[in-house]
């Protein structure tokens, strides 16, 4: 076996790979022609407001990562399975993820305008420009997860960094304590993750929906402008926004899914007797790399088959190439196993059952991602029972898309549950792990898919802001079309992937806090979960809260320059824009304080007031609440913006044969639904995922100190 | 001690006692004069649609009471500590709550009339006839709960009814088979109880709201029509609705929360050493009885404190009859812990310990609903905030009650965490069934203050469809204020007696399935919180859909009226109210089957399929899930409808000094947020008290069985 184990160097080997191919497809981007003057200066305005807020966000990061480092690596001094490392770990993921933050950010902020450009070509050149850019934020947020992990890894126990320690304070010998501190200390690297997935996914959030309504509700409403009209002060704002949330906050949420699910897998190995021996039986921990590895060359062959002809349907090249690259990955995931488990010493875990655990993730995760595009999607059942209701006005609207999101967390709920279900039947707490692993192996194309959306979005924007013909509008809003349905589901298989992250954390936290069970009948763990399943609706309050608060600011803001700026609503005056997406910037960052804070002192406090099986009760009633709190809160929010576009272009038409036009009463009541809807799927929804994977990473960092001090 | 045991005698005197209180005041209020023959045609259409709504309710159930009787009774014919008489209970709660329903709106509906008639003479002889007429609802359900326990328990133990057997279906000899054969075959009643309130609260809480919405958007928004007019066909199904939602469905659903919380405590007693002797430290189990009994007593007394003077406050003539009675019963708990709890063989528990229980849950009870009343009062910030929302429109005016509901779980939930862990501490799973107790051992009182509401509300109605002076309206409108906030106290009270409930059922679910643990990190456990969690955001999807459905027969049926019936709305011909009574009665009662049987059926599988831990975790997720869900929706329900409130009567001013009138933009955008709770609050929220219960109490029916075939 131990030549096998060499296998490991698939994992660094696949991350520079996707780093070198994300810099070859950004260098092909940026080597497209941007177009106009007019363009450009509309395309750098919004890189530079994309820009601004990355610095914004990554000084209050830095702050805040000196002080939980400074923090962690006190708390890690001594003491069995732990080191200071665990700090240099923290800040490792934390720069990992800012950096494919920042640079798939300033790709896509590139890749926009060059879209917009291509389209006056054609479909097809559109098409690849878009994808391209978006394959960058996803290769990159790979390339970089692993090759941390993997570097860290082989650095903790290839050489003598760390000094694993005894109870006593004592060196300790031989490989179990060696490998065991080691991966104690890698989980920083996910804590590190998640910490800029606080910032990206809660503060982007909040940035994006602030300033979307600022432009909307004074632009469009007030001052009467048509959508993304050059004259409206917020407009770039709200093109920033598209970057910021679902570019960079869902890269930052996926590396943080990504990186949880293979070390709560590799922890979680440290479970077999096979691995006590070193180079013998590492399969359990070495696996999780490199199935992660060999998905990131599924994923970069996949995207080779993202083409499209003029007159095709973008969609159908966006599924051949993810779908592909998760079939292919299935298959390899097997041969995988069979090379790198080890024969004894696994409980009676097969390299069968392994790769049946991968499938299980795999097939969990897809189905998650069509039943949420069924639930969100123009012209199906959901979305039309939603316009329908329309007819009678917006009360009625906003009913049915509540009653809407509530029953679309069903058939997900029995798919995650049968997931953690059949994957523990096959491979126990591990194979949970592993199936959350599968779910993920292909965040690389499946991320370059979501990526791609806020692209064509904003290319869209660019088109409309330079006047380009209506033939281009056309392309860009066909991509733009696709990009809502990938971006339906992305959230679902976002959601999803966090819950089976959350649990691999959880069985993860529950080894390293040395407790063997977490009984719901104890008053304390009961109490625990009750706590944890409030937890994401306070958050939620407060996001929503924060949303409002900052919109407010914003309709200020153009307020006052539409009032003061002469001119302006005429087009000879240009309006001051910097300002407004300084003015998002500042309310978005300030107020994602509070939640995030609440989110990492929490389990911190239960641990160490209540013990151990209190915060696994925490994490259990955080886990459950907080997933069904996204899907309703997402599915409604995607299905009423879906009812308000099946009302433009034509309208629509009712049961009884009435046609709908835009603009009239049935649409107006539309609308107001999307509004609803807005911070509850870009905002509130999504920054349930990281509340709940951080929690749970949180509790993973600090089990070992709960386990000595209770 | 033996002699002591005599003490259980408080118990069946009490209830006899409640019920010669309550036929005392019913005959009272049926002697006050109902005024002139105007009035009284509209009484008697409303009381004639309540009983029709009830006689079909009971035709339906009466079905289903006979089918699970049957199968109770074919599951239970032999065993160890099972019996056939299970049915026997079963029936006995079905009948004793549906009589306790029945008398409630008899005299509710008497007493509506007769409170607008006293309402010509004066505030005080108003507030009389109302809370006279509630108390008589408050009676019967304590009264008829108490003695259909106390006589089950003393003919199960005391007579040879039942013949306990051993595993082998061979007659057991000896107290502790004949106790615990008693307890088991007792907590039938709990679910017949259960059963009448799924019929009575989820069919009335759609009832309720098709009523509503179809008398509202049509007879108000579309013919113009003022609140309460007699030309319009809903307006008596609207009345009716109060009644079948306020009063019959909160008393059954109180009723299930009393009756679950004694059964619980008794099972719960059984673990317990000293009860294994007959007549010897048999405090465990009648103390629960006894504290009910005390109770009742305390309950009388109070109401002798609700009086009011003309230009009086009702509020606080309610307040001390209430709080009163629960002062008192703080005390007395004490005084009977210390003379019935056995001195050896506790575990440990000490009389003193039971007692502080039982003021925990006390207190938890008022605190709950104090802290509900705050979220959802004219003149307090939330509802404010929500009321300053409504300047900028519809949608912020949602998402502000959205966040808002969002926000008002968090303390409610604290103080159920904290009471559950404190009451744990004091006295084991034990204390948190005292605590349960405590909480609605002035149920009495309570409910007579609850049900006071809609009496009062009926009572405004009848007063303007029979054009009373203006003076009568402002006095019936006073009782009709202090309605609403004593209905948000109620709902926030009713949620929290129903997860304290739930709790005590889960811990006597647990006894009773021999489970010692329930291990969250099982696989299976956590899929069964995640299914629980889920089931009620479908089960609430349902009962939308149920009223949206059912809203729209309406909505159909009174514009046939208008349309077809000749001079109706010159008000020269009567509207067809019957046929408008008939149509929801009809549309609620189908459309709660499916939502019913799933709240059924689901433990039944779950348990059977998947085995005691995985219900256990079902069970936790239910009622976790389903307490915060219904915080939220009855929060944020109460909190839009006061925020309309806020505009009625001179306007709402807002902070930036603009006055904003009733019928402006603003006021406009409340009434729509308040159609929006209306399903939230009297329909979605109130039923999941019962899914969570009944859920808990179906579990503790089949433990026995499921113990056997796992």
């Amino acid at each position: 076996m131990e030549h096998l184990n060499k296998l490991i160097y698939v994992a660094p080997v696949a991350g520079v790979l996707a780093l070198l191919f994300a810099a070859w497809r950004a260098s092909w981007v940026k080597s497209q022609d941007p177009g106009t003057k007019e363009m450009t200066v509309i395309a750098d305005r919004i890189q530079e407001g994309a820009m601004a807020f990355l610095k914004a966000e990554y000084q209050y990061l830095a702050v805040f990562v000196v002080i939980v480092a400074g923090a962690l690596a006190a708390a890690n001094l001594s003491g069995e399975g732990r080191s200071w490392w665990i700090a240099v770990s923290f800040v490792a993921g934390a720069a990992a993820s800012g950096l494919a933050g920042f640079v798939g950010m300033r790709v896509a902020t590139n890749a926009n305008v060059r879209t917009t450009h291509a389209a006056t070509k054609g479909l097809p050149q559109a098409l690849a420009v878009a994808f391209n850019g978006g394959s960058v934020m996803g290769m990159t947020v790979v390339g970089l997860a692993i090759l941390g992990l993997s570097g860290l890894y082989m650095l903790y126990t290839q050489t003598d960094v760390i000094t694993p320690m005894d109870a006593h304070g004592n060196p300790a010998l031989g490989w179990t304590p060696k490998l065991q501190t080691a991966l104690s200390v890698i989980t920083g690297f996910s804590m590190g993750a998640s910490s800029i997935a606080l910032f990206a996914r809660v503060g982007g959030g909040i940035y994006t929906k602030a300033a979307d309504v600022g432009a909307d509700l004074v632009g469009k409403v007030e001052a009467g402008l048509p959508e993304d009209d050059p004259r409206n002060p917020a407009v770039i704002a709200d093109n920033v926004g598209d970057n910021v949330g679902d570019v960079a906050g869902m890269g930052a949420d996926l590396f943080e899914s990504y990186v949880g699910a293979i070390v709560g897998a590799m922890v979680l190995g440290l479970s077999f007797p096979s691995v006590a021996s070193e180079g013998i039986g590492m399969g359990p921990i070495i696996l999780p790399l490199v199935i992660a590895g060999a998905g990131i060359l599924c994923s970069i062959v996949g995207t080779f088959f993202v083409r499209t002809k003029e007159g095709g349907n973008p969609q159908i090249a966006l599924d051949i190439g993810a779908f592909g690259a998760a079939g292919v990955m299935a298959v390899l995931t097997f041969v995988l196993a069979k090379l790198l488990w080890p024969a004894t010493g696994t409980n009676g875990v097969t390299w069968y059952d392994v790769g049946i655990a991968t499938v299980i993730g795999l097939g969990v995760g897809v189905a998650i991602g069509l039943v949420t595009s069924y639930y969100c999607s123009i012209g199906k059942g959901p979305v039309m029972g939603i316009a329908e209701q329309s007819k009678t006005g917006t009360a009625t609207n906003i009913i049915a898309g509540l009653g809407l999101g509530m029953q679309s967390t069903a058939i997900p709920v029995i798919l995650i549950a049968a997931g953690v279900v059949a994957s523990a039947e096959v491979a126990g707490v591990y194979g949970v792990a592993i199936a959350a692993l599968g779910m993920l192996s292909t965040t690389g194309i499946q991320l370059a898919v979501d990526a791609y959306g806020p692209i064509a979005d904003n290319a869209g924007g660019i088109a409309e802001m330079s006047h380009q013909a209506p033939e281009v509008r056309e392309r860009t809003d066909k991509l733009d079309a696709v990009g809502n349905t990938t971006a339906a589901i992305g959230k679902g298989f976002a959601i999803g992937s966090a819950a089976m992250t959350a649990l691999a954390l959880f069985a993860a936290f529950m080894q390293q806090a040395g407790i063997t069970s977490i009984d719901i009948s104890q008053p304390r763990v009961m109490a625990g979960i009750f706590l944890g399943g409030m937890l994401p609706y306070l958050f939620s309050s407060m996001a929503m809260n924060a949303v409002g608060e900052a919109a407010m600011e914003m309709i200020e803001e153009v307020r006052r320059q539409f009032r003061e700026i002469e001119g302006l609503l005429e087009g000879k005056a240009a309006p001051d824009t910097a300002r407004c997406v300084d003015i998002s910037t500042k309310a978005a960052l300030r107020r994602m304080l509070l939640p995030g804070a609440m989110a990492i002192v929490t389990p911190v406090v239960i641990g160490f007031v209540m013990g151990a099986e209190a915060l696994g009760g925490l994490l259990a009633g955080v886990t459950v609440s907080g997933v069904l709190l996204a899907l309703f809160m997402s599915n409604a929010g995607g299905a009423w913006d879906n009812a308000k576009k099946s009302f433009e272009g034509g309208g629509y038409k009712m049961k009884d044969g009435t046609v709908h036009e835009k603009g009239g009463e049935a649409h107006n009541a539309a609308v107001v639904g999307d509004t609803v809807g807005d911070p509850f799927k870009d905002t509130a929804g999504p920054s349930l995922n990281i509340l709940v994977k951080l929690m749970s990473v949180v509790a993973l960092v600090i089990a070992p100190l709960i386990a000595v001090t209770h």
